[in-house]
């Protein structure tokens, strides 16, 4: 088997080489002929369609509705809320025309000169302007609100050094965005879905997270406090998964989205707005995966079981009467299971094959197993095989799904909170933090200090964490009082 | 309850007019400010998110998975296909920077003329370019094929005159992409896709269509054969309502997507491609609806019961308590239901409302009936009122939902049937085709006799249908011999 999987880097060789390899050998996505723009493929859309359903589902039971929202945005809009347009407005995609014509040697197109739009149109980075634009006309008193709506689109924003998944100039997400009578409620529904983002995080995709509030310099354009969560890569770097924002009243007069309140008197609708995206797909495979491939939590994964007949050509007959009853019976659960008995490839190169795709389970099916009424279990997860009896075969699958879907957040938790440091002294940051992990330093609070930690060691200010104990200190760089410890670690 | 409604134009006062008019009233959709780009509202979302829903499992149920492609597409991938480009290149948005800078009043963002792309970028019309740019990459060896993949996405087409759902410059589709070994494989796909959306049309949306193949000019640009669905609307013009192309080689030669057969030679893929959107919303709407509002099948239907109490207050803990029960029983068969006692809206009010939204049945509960243990029950399609017994009223509901279904698609194919004519005399046709309907005609095979037609009555040849017994005859407008009946009509 390990012939067929040499092609894959090792991560402690160049983990960052091992995870391009990964996502594309893998067939989750690839680069396109277009600057910047990814594909993503069957088996990683997959992947993407079953976080989707599952948030969607979470959404949809706190009372959000989905919408749709136009893809492009006037340009003047993005120059009313101020902060917005310097947190987005430069690095996007502009449309100046809406016409080509045939060339004059007629062997291609060019852009007619005559069709230049009055106005340019961007691509939406983010569609807080043009949702809050058009709740204007929705919301009228507080009989309307709170207004919940969310869409599931695409998005551009223009990036120079791209990778699959974690940096991509246009990518797949969901922004819901909502409006409040009350600042409180609003305050409440930024953080109900951050701990949506968490929990489908911890549960589903079996990664374990830091939920916090974002420094000023890295909230979201503006907005008033910016929640994340942070998950730590198997290099200990943090990647932020999911964020969700209290906007305030900032959307709301920019917009001008007045309401009458339960005093008959009219106020600013109060907004959040929160988002994951097609990111998670990347902080997914480098959660878990391991040097022979990827290593899918069960919940998401799109075949969780794989059977595969290792025999002569004789014994195929029995073999495949077998696995069909298998495959009937754990269909039965709800499970999803292939029998792969293709003649054209070994049963080393499908080991390997499904192990890289990471498939949970295989089971493997032989006369001399079967003869004893056995059949070989693989786990993904720990790769261990085990010898079970076909009885009941189906029962043990599903209880072992359970506990790989455990596992697998387990082995991760385990390695965050192996990783997770107080550190006091500035010199020693430096060092240790080349290594990665999270760091949890007091902080003077000071832009100042945040800019210096970023320039001298590429680390920022993750975020501050809710969950932990807070005691008043000293900063560790500038040596000033501070009120708090907050996570300071490199990111992607 | 009349006092409510007037303000929905009446179909035979103006059937465009209250055509636009339903679709905002019953908050399907509305425009929004960017030029031809409409906000699809969530009530009009829900409903296309049971048709994605329901489509989407039916074409994987044939194999197809679905992916993701980059929304911009380079200028030059258009001028690959000759014919493509003709019909696609022309009216679309054309990306040609990638910066905005703050002006130099500082009040406002311009386009950076330094970020000038190099190459324009277009936002997908449709994407047979980029897909099939991509597919030279993943298909060698006809072990490789079928390919069958889809994807669900935003589309932009510029357009100077819109209607909501009808003509907009953005839309939601989904597009499939298939790449096959033989010409044959490829037809049958083309094919099968079309009875897909036939059964998706009459099953789902209770749409009776006509299924048949387009002439040489309504072709699609760059396909051997197109097919079509054509529904009636409630005016008589028909209403393309999905495609299915057998595309060829064409793409596959003009994007050198090359494989080797079974023989070991090297051949060109041979390619299809199939597309519904959310224009099918509209010919829900126009399809089925009346004067008072929507009518909806109950398949697509977002909430399909609605229970509504009638009483003095003192009655209310009564009424809320029997009303409980009712909703978890139809909860527990599947039925969506909710119970409006809210304070502040008047009972009548409240049913021309769900009227207008198009709640297939309303429940009235009130004391008297109560006592007798009664309910009101309302079917949406024929308005008819009939009072039941409320125990087994699940059971009632389930089957009046289906019985609804039925109704519905029955009511429509009549009325569909009523008015396909058999036309032999050009100005008889000239007269008639004003009124609408579908014309049967004897056609000589000619653009030129197509473009007369066209010209002089705004009617077009929507498609030879299939399952009509074909015998030869005389074109009616050239008097040349014909072959066969082509259906022809004024259409959206």
């Amino acid at each position: 088997m390990a012939k067929e999987l040499e092609f894959l880097t090792k991560r402690s060789e160049d983990y960052s080489k091992w995870y391009n390899e990964l996502v594309v050998k893998a067939d989750l996505a690839e680069q396109s002929d277009v600057r910047g723009c990814m594909v993503i493929k069957p088996y990683g859309y997959a992947i993407w369609e079953k976080m989707q359903r599952t948030l969607d589902d979470m959404f949809k039971e706190t009372g959000v509705q989905n919408a749709y929202f136009p893809l492009l945005i006037p340009k003047s809009f993005l120059s009313r809320e101020a902060e917005h347009v310097e947190g987005f407005a430069k690095e996007c995609a502009v449309v100046t025309h809406y016409r080509l014509k045939t060339n004059e040697t007629h062997d291609g197109v060019v852009v007619d000169p005559e069709a230049r739009l009055e106005e340019e149109l961007i691509i939406r980075p983010t569609s807080e302007t043009i949702i809050w634009n058009t709740l204007r006309n929705w919301i009228h008193s507080y009989r309307d609100l709170p207004l919940l709506v969310n869409q599931w689109c695409n998005v551009m924003r223009w990036e120079m050094r791209t990778r699959l998944f974690l940096r991509t100039s246009e990518f797949l997400w969901q922004e819901g965005h909502t409006a409040h009578a009350t600042r409180e409620e609003a305050e409440e529904r930024a953080k109900m879905m951050l701990k949506i983002y968490a929990d489908f995080a911890e549960g589903c995709m079996a990664m374990p997270v830091v939920q916090g509030v974002k420094s000023e310099t890295e909230r979201f354009a503006g907005a008033l406090d910016t929640y994340t969560i942070e998950a730590m890569m198997q290099d200990g770097k943090a990647l932020q998964s999911g964020t969700s924002h209290f906007l305030g009243q900032n959307f709301g007069k920019a917009f001008d989205v007045q309401f009458l309140n339960k005093e008959n008197k009219p106020d600013f609708a109060w907004a959040t707005s929160w988002g994951v995206s097609t990111r998670l797909m990347g902080a997914l495979v480098m959660s878990h995966s391991d040097d022979n491939g990827l290593v899918l939590p069960p919940a998401l994964a799109p075949l969780q079981v794989v059977i595969i007949p290792v025999g002569k050509p004789a014994n195929m007959p029995v073999l495949n009467e077998k696995a069909e009853a298998v495959v009937a019976s754990l269909k039965a659960l709800g499970i999803s299971v292939r029998y792969d008995n293709a003649e054209n490839k070994r049963a080393g190169f499908k080991f390997a094959d499904y192990e890289l795709r990471g498939v949970p389970v295989r089971l493997v099916l032989g006369m001399r197993d079967l003869e004893q009424g056995l059949v070989e279990v693989m786990r993904r997860d720990t790769l261990e095989k085990m010898s079970v009896s076909l009885e009941g075969i189906e029962t043990y699958v599903k209880d072992l799904l359970a506990d790989m879907q455990k596992n697998i957040f387990t082995k991760a938790k385990a390695h965050l909170d192996a990783h997770v440091y107080e550190c006091d002294n500035y010199e020693e940051f430096k060092q240790r933090v080349k290594d990665g992990g999270f760091f949890l330093c007091h902080w003077d609070g000071t832009r100042e200090t945040e800019a210096r930690i970023k320039e001298e060691t590429q680390a920022t200010i993750r975020c501050v964490p809710f969950g932990v104990e807070q005691t008043p200190g000293t900063d560790m760089v500038s040596g000033k009082p501070a009120t708090c410890r907050v996570l300071v670690a490199r990111s992607y």
